[in-house]
């Protein structure tokens, strides 16, 4: 009999994808249980992280037995910490029948990180690690970025004209992109767990930074806004937009002034005086703290010029359009002072595909 | 029996690109005969011009008594404009026992125009005009423009960083884009009839404006200087890159103080204080006048932003890596005095793809 390793696995990489943004601090995990090459269930990490995905796999067999002698693929470590009822995923499937897994990623996470598997192998479980890792990277590189370095993956949108202006040098920029565009910048926020803007951003322009997808409305993320001298008054619509989600503001001063009955809404104080560096430090230490994996940016080209240069953004989503605005427009990046082709940052591309007449690019740091 | 006109049609297309930039003033065209849906023969247009395309098909058919009762596929109407044997195409084709034509454009030139279909359908041979016309559209675009408009069809080439930078501000941009996108331009050198540049790009460059890949050399094409001041002595790469193509230099200077005694070296005068938009039309107009039908220019940011602000480029090729410059770097179009987004020309995508890490958009002038 031929086994469809890489079909099952590439399911299992479906259902992750599917639950990526909507699983809190947890990573996405997509698990499929296979029997002589016929499928016995599947399941994916639930809203906010719990059941897990094995845990949801393993409960929608109806009948046990049909575990004995099964297959699982599962795209992270099964966990080796223990929940509520004090059962770790690992423990759960060592007590199921199956008799071998394939796993994409060992978790990083210190809790499990390899226990997991010592659990599986010590149950006589065969065990298959690295299975298509490559492919689940774009799941995981939140996840693996909060554990791993303590900050969000962070990436940032732009949408620009063919010659790289976010606006005219009058600040209008409506509409530089097409509605598709603009729809489809929706869907990657409802796929990452906050999104950041800025006080200039939010005064200038008024968003709503929520996901407005018919369906998708309860995946928009926590906002995060940079607003040193609280200077967005609380009637501005990103501290109104549905669905109520978390606000963190970031600012110097320590008392809320436009204090709010929201207790959503929550107020980090920043000590004054830091550099740019250790500010954003700071701010994306806090994030990874709260559990941020993803952290999307939408902002100006003053805040894409700094963390460009301090090598902090992770991927670039460039929506361009056919149309030119020359060179007095708002440029997506500002001054970096760069005096050889040498030193220049190169983000590799990962991802290219048009809406109508424009052009989504998504590139990663080469590190 | 299923005539697969279409396939037929693509196959001519196919013949009439092999074509482009090699038939001199003349449009390339590619020509199909099939009799009974099996390939007779096939032809294009020879290198500068003749034989014509259904000449070349017809002729390679060995007994011409095959030709009774087939069918031909030609991507440009024949000519009634004879040849030095006093034959025109349409001439030919109706004398040959070809009884059906499908024609994708009709030919603007007013020698013909229409006038080969009347000599087609007066010999009672059926004649399918507009046939796949879309499809031909980029091979024909440079030919229509010269005849119609009385300019070359202008393509403005590109080379970009992520943020729309072509140099340093120190004009260092050696290399924005990788050797796959450089090799690339030369293959569009070779499909162009000439290629313009600036003084000001030769004298920071030095650049030889050939196509230098194996086995298409020969395929380089006219060089055209914008030189006002003869200031490019001829001791530049231009001057001397192999093959010795045609070099059109014009200046506002009456005698060519360099004079070379290489023939292909012409010196042409422009009149003094003439603005912008008549010294670019003196020049489009007499490159027209001299057969030039498909126009690449590679020059610099300032001629880009006169000729973008005049509404003259017709096509944009641009190539983009994926290196960060940042705003003091040299934009690929300067100010343009833009206030209001609905003065902004859009140029609408119809080509994409990727050499490695590098992005390649073709965009028209949505006119």
């Amino acid at each position: 009999m031929i086994f469809n390793h890489n079909k099952w696995m590439n399911y299992a990489i479906l259902l992750a994808k599917r639950s990526k943004g909507i699983t809190g601090k947890n990573p996405p995990v997509g698990c499929v249980i296979v029997k002589n090459d016929i499928l016995l269930s599947s399941g994916r990490t639930s809203s906010s992280g719990r059941p897990h995905a094995e845990e949801n796999a393993i409960n929608s067999v109806k009948d046990k037995n049909n575990l004995l002698g099964s297959t699982m693929y599962v795209t992270l470590e099964p966990c080796a910490h223990e929940n509520s009822t004090g059962m770790s995923c690992a423990k759960l499937i060592a007590a199921s029948g199956i008799c071998e897994i394939f796993i994409s990623y060992i978790d990083p996470d210190p809790r499990t990180a390899g226990k997991g598997v010592t659990i599986l192998k010590k149950s006589n479980i065969k065990v298959y690690q690295s299975y298509l890792q490559d492919d689940c990277l774009d799941i995981y590189d939140g996840f693996f970025s909060r554990i791993l370095n303590k900050k969000p993956f962070v990436s940032l949108k732009i949408a620009c004209s063919l010659d790289g202006k976010i606006a005219l040098n009058n600040n209008q920029s409506k509409w530089i992109t097409n509605d598709l565009s603009r729809n489809y910048v929706h869907l990657i926020r409802s796929q990452n767990d906050a999104i950041m803007t800025t006080s200039s951003t939010i005064i200038s322009d008024n968003p709503e930074m929520n996901c407005r997808l018919d369906g998708l409305e309860n995946r928009s993320p926590t906002k995060v806004i940079l607003d040193r001298y609280l200077k967005v008054t609380h009637d501005y619509k990103i501290y109104n937009s549905s669905p109520n989600t978390e606000i963190f503001t970031y600012s110097l001063l320590e008392i809320d002034k436009n204090i709010s009955k929201n207790k959503k809404i929550k107020n980090i104080k920043i000590e004054k005086g830091l550099s740019n560096k250790d500010y954003f430090n700071t701010i994306f230490y806090d994030l990874a703290i709260r559990g941020i994996n993803n952290l999307l940016i939408e902002a100006g080209s003053k805040i894409n010029t700094i963390l460009l240069s301090l090598g902090i953004i992770d991927k670039l989503l460039i929506f361009r359009s056919g149309k030119i605005i020359g060179n007095e427009g708002i440029p997506m990046i500002d001054n970096l002072n760069i005096n050889s082709m040498n030193s220049i940052e190169n983000y590799n591309l990962s991802y290219l595909r048009t809406f109508d007449d424009d052009v989504l690019e998504i590139r990663k740091l080469n590190k």
